[in-house]
């Protein structure tokens, strides 16, 4: 195999120049990504991978979408920024784009960089507008890396970043693991809303600004809530004045098989956060949708967050070309099918064939896949075995996505059929494999 | 005059459906802008204006500069996005570029989306490094809207938001509005120094990770510091083994006719914040560089930061394009000459021509006129004021920056001494009017 200088270049450059995110920075092995197109990446050499990552979950239009990436170079040309204050019209039909999937409660869109300050600026909405402090969120949850949303994070990640006041943190539905010895989706769902009650109910619900969710937690485990669950949760803060923060930013645009994920459940929240697939990451941006009475609160009162590249128009205009592309392809509606007739059933056939799987869920592009060590004490495997999982993944060909002791079958929307049979195939060999040793 | 209807189009959707950053969102009546180029921007109806505010102090290498322009739209047509895990060269190409104009004592990049998480991320750093938790800034500052960059921030906007712990706050230097009754540059910069140490002291100097500065305070009124004030505020973390964060977001790459606003002044950073100038804001990205030994201590031990678009090909492709296209123009350089020869004597000029002006400050292409009711009291003039000279400037075809009682003059780096000598008329012509009305 011909080793290309320029692959070679980009890992030294990383390897001595980049700082990572959440990583060990001496134990990275980073893989040079030289393009990509739809649902594969390659590599400076010509090595092809099926990406079923989506980089970070957020490719959901494929990569290098030919639509969105004339809609990026159009808008350069014509004027890549605009500060805030101004008018821009790439950025008024990003939100009325955006708009157009939301509930019609919602009326205004507060745009940001991506999810973590998406996460922030909905914090800071709903503490204005009930003048109170606290946000309940879930320990199985990622947010984003900023002083709040970090903090509203509850998996590990928040730990060594406990700067912030005002979070609290409750157990949410997850029957697999469950933690509150529940044996149905019923139970579980029924149990789950309880005790979220209880813990508003023990910090005084008069001091709650916010509950912080993400619809279907995503890096938590792909943990699709039973149904019931998110009604129920509705049903408590309106019971209590609570703004309910639904968080889309991984979820959102097309991941569920649905604009937005909550689309699948009986729920409407008062302020949705996105980032990831509303562009599919091709322009770094987010946001938060606005009901509108909140964002009336600020018709004469000055509304205290902002950031310099609000609404920034390379990034609306590459918004306004995914949203259209993706209605005008039928994107959602594929990625809803792929879930329903290939990957589900797909992933249930590996369940069958392979001891080391303990549970399949998801729903549209959006599946995890846990490994355990033992079916019957659904022990995670340990981490040498994830890696393993990993390098007999890679080296098939496709790019994962694995969080602790799970593979999140996560590809772009456009993925094609033909495509998800090979991904399946390699999933299968590469347990085989990983089983034979263990 | 002709009213294009994508204006009225740009303007109904902006009032409609954006939220827009730090306002209040009935008092709005934004300019819709439809391109620019240099240091110009026009509306629809092909109103030019000559934008010396640079947006938002961030379009350095002036509007639609065609090297960058054009690296965003090959960029675009390779790969938009990659996660941050993998490796692109981009991205390890911006990290040398940033780097070659750091202290060579700096080895790594970390890549934000902004100037906020930039800070968010310093801060971050600096509490693991040094195992403390308290972060001294100045009250005279802004720092992003997040989390812990809007508790490290000084101003007003601190205030609501108010929700992160461990952030002090100091005065700082601001001879013209002395909080040490100093008279002379040296005795308020000896004050400061006195002041600055004095709180790090009651604090606690074992419980200080950070002192976070804005190297030249910028939104605060570009509150140029005065001889001596950075090399004792270093001597000071020296002293007690703090952290010295330098924010370069606003006053970095050319800003301040210099790479880094530091190297006009005797003292080397250990985290340097940027955003803005990088790129100058074509696509949204920041990021932090980092000391050798600080980055060395996340060898082995994971970061605990981190988003999804840290060093996003795009934004990474923008940087290499703006750097280099900076340093082959020598924009730099020009920013420095456009300071000391046209924008500093002229504005000059324009004091001694109007009462009205209190002090006029600032290097390159970084200054900041205060406009007071009396010069004896140097009493700021009201809001109103500031309403009608913001007035004056736009109609005359000059796209102001004002922040309380002062124009901020902060054209592009390119700006020519042509465009300087027009706007020098402008503002002349509408403190004039002003004038005469009260
Ligand atoms: C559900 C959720 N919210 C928020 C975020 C944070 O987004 P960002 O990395 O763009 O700050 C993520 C990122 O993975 C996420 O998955
Ligand atoms: C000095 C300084 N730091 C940080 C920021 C925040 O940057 P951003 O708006 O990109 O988050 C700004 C923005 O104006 C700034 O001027």
């Amino acid at each position: 195999m011909t080793v290309n200088p320029d692959g070679e270049l980009t890992r030294r450059l990383d390897l001595q120049h980049v700082f990572h995110s959440w990583s060990a920075q001496a134990t990275l092995d980073p893989l040079a990504i030289a393009g990509g197109l739809g649902s594969e990446v390659w590599d400076f050499d010509g090595n092809r991978y099926l990406d079923f990552s989506s980089q970070l979950v957020n490719t959901n239009i494929g990569h290098a979408h030919p639509a969105v990436v004339k809609a990026i170079q159009e808008q350069a040309a014509v004027l890549p920024t605009v500060a805030p204050s101004h008018a821009d019209l790439s950025r008024g039909r990003a939100a009325a784009a955006v708009l157009a999937h939301a509930p019609d409660t919602m009326s205004k869109v507060f745009f940001t960089n991506g999810g973590a300050d998406a996460n922030e600026n909905a914090i800071r909405l709903a503490r204005l507008f009930t003048g109170r402090d606290k946000v309940v969120s879930h320990y199985r949850s990622y947010h984003g890396n900023t002083g709040a949303a970090v903090v509203a994070t509850g998996d590990w990640r928040r730990v060594p970043n406990e700067f912030a006041r005002g979070h609290v943190h409750a157990f949410g539905p997850y029957l697999y693991r469950s933690e509150f010895w529940a044996t149905t989706p019923e139970q579980e769902a029924e149990r789950a809303l309880h005790h979220f009650e209880r813990v508003i109910q023990a910090e005084g619900p008069a001091s709650v600004a916010a509950v912080l969710l993400e619809t279907i937690p995503g890096t938590a485990g792909v943990l699709v809530p039973p149904p019931g669950y998110l009604s129920g949760v509705r049903a408590i803060c309106d019971r209590y004045d609570v703004v309910l923060i639904l968080d889309e930013v991984m979820a959102g645009f097309g991941r569920a098989g649905s604009w937005f994920a909550f689309d699948r459940f009986d729920v409407r929240p008062d302020l949705i956060t996105f980032a990831k697939g509303v562009n599919s990451g091709y322009v770094p941006a987010g946001g938060v949708v606005i009901r509108a009475d909140i964002a009336a609160m600020f018709d004469e009162r000055v509304f205290p967050g902002g950031l310099t590249y609000s609404g920034h128009p390379l990034a609306m205009a590459s918004i306004v070309a995914a949203l259209a592309a993706m209605a005008d392809e039928g994107i959602v509606e594929h990625a809803d099918r792929i879930g329903a007739e290939v990957l589900g059933p797909g992933l249930a056939r590996l369940q069958d064939a392979h001891p080391i799987i303990g549970e399949v869920r998801g729903v549209g592009v959006f599946w995890a896949v846990e490994l355990v060590a033992d079916r019957a004490t659904r022990e995670p495997v340990p981490a040498a075995v994830m890696g393993r999982v990993k390098a007999e993944l890679m080296r098939r060909g496709l790019l994962p996505f694995l969080a602790d002791n799970r593979v999140h079958v996560v590809p772009p929307c456009v993925v094609t059929a033909d495509e998800c049979a090979r991904a399946l195939a390699i999933y299968d060999e590469a347990l085989t494999d990983v089983e034979a040793d263990l």
